[in-house]
This record gives C-alpha cells, structure tokens and sequence, in this order.
C-alpha cells in the first residue's frame, strides 16, 4: 500500500506549499480527479466548443472567469496555479517547461478548464466490486496516443489519447456499466479487445505508471483520456496554455458518486 | 430478409390455429418475447424463490394462478396452451415430447412462469446504434450449456445456459450499457471474451440457428439465457414441466423499452 492523503484540501495544501510530488493516483479516494487546461480568452469559446463536440474525452467539469485562479464549484480554497503537484506548460504550441507551480506566468485574461478524470474511475470500480487485479501487479495506468481522430473545431482537432486497462470478462463487464453511469468522469469506454483498430502497441504507450501487463484472461478496455486536449492544443498552438502534467491531477473536493447519472455540467 | 409477422396478436393467433412454424426471433419486433415454464402448483413456491435467486438468468415477468393459462399481465387474449410454435414437455424430469399445443396436456393446478428472453434485445440493440453484422452473416442465435452453477434452491439447480453473441469492441460496449438497463431481459452480460472460462466450446453449442462464427475482430459476448430453467427441473423432476421449445417463445405486448431501467416484476 503506498502512503496517500485522504483529504482532497490537504493534496492541494501540500502541492501548494510544494510538499508533494508525483502522480496523485489513489490520493483523496472517493472524490474526483481533473485534468486542467488553462488557456487565454479569446481561444476560451473555440476550445469550449471542441470539448463539447469530444465529450468523452473532455467533459466539462467547470470553466472559470478570466484571469480567476479559482473554481469554487470544485473546492472553495482552490487555486489552480499551485495546488496541482505537476503542470506542462505550452508556448506557442511546442512544451517548454514542467514546473509544479505557474503563479509567475499567471495572466489577467487566462480561463481555466477542468475535466473528469478516469482517475476517479478505481473508487467506483472497487465500490462495484470490480476486481482491480492489475494493481496488485503494480500497473497503475497506461495511455496511448491512438489513430482515431476527434471532431475537430476551429484550430482544435487531433489524435483521440485513451487509459487502458486490462480486466477479466465479468469485470470488464461491471467496469463498463459503471462507467456509462458517469458521462462526467469519461462515461463508457470507446472500445474494449484489439488495440490495433486503435493503432496502438499495447507493449509501448504514450504514458504510464508501474508495470504495463496483460495476463491471459484479461481484455484491455479503453477509456477516452483528459490527456486529448494537450493535443488538440498543439494542433491550435495558443501562445500560452497551461495544464496539468500526466497523472498530476487537480484534486478536488467533489465526490465521484455525486456524479452518477449526470451528463452535462 | 425473412418474413414476418409484426403485431404480436397476430404471431400468437397464427401459433394457436397452428400456422406458425419455426422460431419466433425477429417477429413482432419492439415487443418482449418469453422463456415459458408450466409445472404443478406444489413445486411453484420453490420454483420461484430458485428464480429469484438466478435472477439474470430467470427474470420473471409474470405468474398465473393454478390451473389459469393465461396472462392477462402480458395479453388479454392469451392462451399459454397454444399460442407458443413449440412447446417441450418433461415428464419426470425427461424431455418426452416438442408439440405445437399442449391443450391435452393442461392441469387445474398448472402454474405459467414467464420470463423476460434476450431476444428482445436485438430490437433495442438496433435502436441504439450496435451494428448486428452476425445477422448480416445469417448468425441468428447460439446457447451454450456452461460449467457455472446456477445457486440451488430445493431441489432446483443445475448449470446455468448463455446465448452468445459476436460483437466488435465497440459494439459490444454499446449492447453492454444497452442490456445492463434492462434487468428483466437478463441485464448485462455474464462474461466476455475467453469462452474456456465457462468452460464452453464456441464452435459446439448446445442449440443455434444459422451460422455459428465469430470475425477476427469480434468478441464474444454472453447473456445469461432462460433455457436454464430447463436444466433446473430435470433436477427437481417434477412429474410434468412444460417450456417453451428452444427459440420458440411466447411473444407478447410488452414493449422492450418499457422494461428500461425496471429491475423485478
């Protein structure tokens, strides 16, 4: 068992003070995870739009006024420009920097977007009692950059990123319905079996944590990824935009469960 | 595209002047057709608490008094004696006849159990955008007698019976999250992918009509069926048991989609 904080208010008080480091995968259980996208006003619309038309891979969980660091929808001492561990930050569309603060590239007309986060999608599944077996292994997330395009709006387009994860029969199963049932956190997966109609190598994602396996009896399932957007961002080449780094999530004080059922913001 | 009757009235009017040969898949499509089990009244008590424990697998949908044959829950002129193409009928436990009536058969104290089938669930599957490419393929049904136990109750137990049906990834996602909101037509899915897990072989099922095959990019998937009861009573073994003929079910005038998201009768 690694050591976690079960307070979303304390990870984003160590994140802020700069005492946390890494993914903040299993930390505050049972409350949601976001992926972040800060970006300046006049892409603030375009973008929106995107992310409409690719709800799966970007649900719109709150949007803030310009130059705002708050979203009190998600926690009301939050402030996006330190309380997450790790950001990428993208000047002109090209990553120049991953500090674990932006407060000194902080601008008066930056709207911030927070995502639902498959993160929060383990609570559930263990609540469900969906057998959880490739943690034991110490996977503990996989993404991949696939073949499939989103909708694309304006400037914003790009490859479709999806988390894998490998589950035996029944629980892909239990993982499916369960996920359906919060179109917020990414909703249902976008396929389930052969990697290769996604055009990835299952043996070489883009990104993960911990060993990447697949036993035997176990099918890999795909979740569309909040990840999507720092793509379609490099396509639109904003001059500044700011998110989370992978796995470092802005960590929030609303509760998964709280999310069933609802589609939209 | 095989002919067909669409107002369930008139399949069951068809059956019961004898003028209806075959199995009833595709007929009177949106509405629910159902696994029928005729037995005496002294074994309807525990039959029913056996059901409710193999809920997936024996969703009942309506009862009748001793010895009434009809429904009027699922048909106000409904007759289950002959207005099902095919019946099966045991006699201590062994199958001794598949009539098209079973009028000469009838007891006074003859309790109907009628269960949601999986059938209907093409119809919804339809609706919901899931591309059925295994009936393009003239695959139109396989069940298969599995090495999972169903929970005893009494003398009733036995293995519990599947249907399969070949999906892409998907798709079966999508006939996964359809099914899951219709717990009287069996609910989601049992299993998917590895058939060796319940101990099956695709290529030999138990019963099937039209071509059994599965495409390199398919999985399959599994419901539990309501053959199983059918396995239950040989052994219970009662003195007469009568069901529907495998595939040859008792159409009604339920509609599919009225039994969204209802859990029991």
């Amino acid at each position: 068992m690694t050591p976690s904080i079960t307070d979303p208010r304390a990870v984003r008080r160590a994140a802020r003070r700069g005492e946390l480091e890494g993914p903040t995968r299993g930390f505050a259980r049972g409350h949601v995870q976001c992926n972040l996208v800060v970006l300046p006003h006049r892409w603030a619309q375009e973008f929106e739009a995107w992310c409409d038309a690719n709800h799966d891979a970007c649900p719109i969980l709150a949007r803030s006024e310009p130059g705002d660091p708050r979203l009190p929808a998600l926690g009301t001492d939050l402030d996006v420009r330190a309380d997450l561990p790790a950001y990428s930050v993208f000047v002109d569309g090209e990553r120049v920097a991953q500090p674990t603060e932006v407060s000194d590239r902080w601008r008066d007309d930056l709207v911030t977007f927070a995502f639902g986060c498959s993160f929060s999608l383990e609570d559930l599944f263990r609540d469900a009692g969906v057998d959880l077996a490739y943690e034991d292994r110490g996977f503990r997330g996989a993404i991949y950059v696939t073949s499939r395009r989103t909708v694309s709006v304006a400037g914003f387009g790009g490859p479709l990123v999806v988390s894998m994860r490998p589950l035996r029969g029944p629980d892909a199963i239990q993982a499916i319905t369960t996920s359906a049932a919060h179109p917020l956190l990414h909703g249902a997966p976008v396929h389930v079996g052969r990697p290769d109609e996604l055009g990835i190598d299952l043996l070489d994602p883009y990104d993960h944590l911990g060993d990447v396996s697949i036993a035997d009896d176990e099918l890999p399932v795909y979740w569309a990824c909040g990840v999507t957007p720092q793509f379609a961002l490099e396509t639109a080449r904003p001059e500044l935009v700011i998110t989370h780094r992978s796995g470092h999530m802005l960590v929030t004080d609303l509760r998964s469960e709280d999310l069933r059922g609802v589609a939209r913001r």
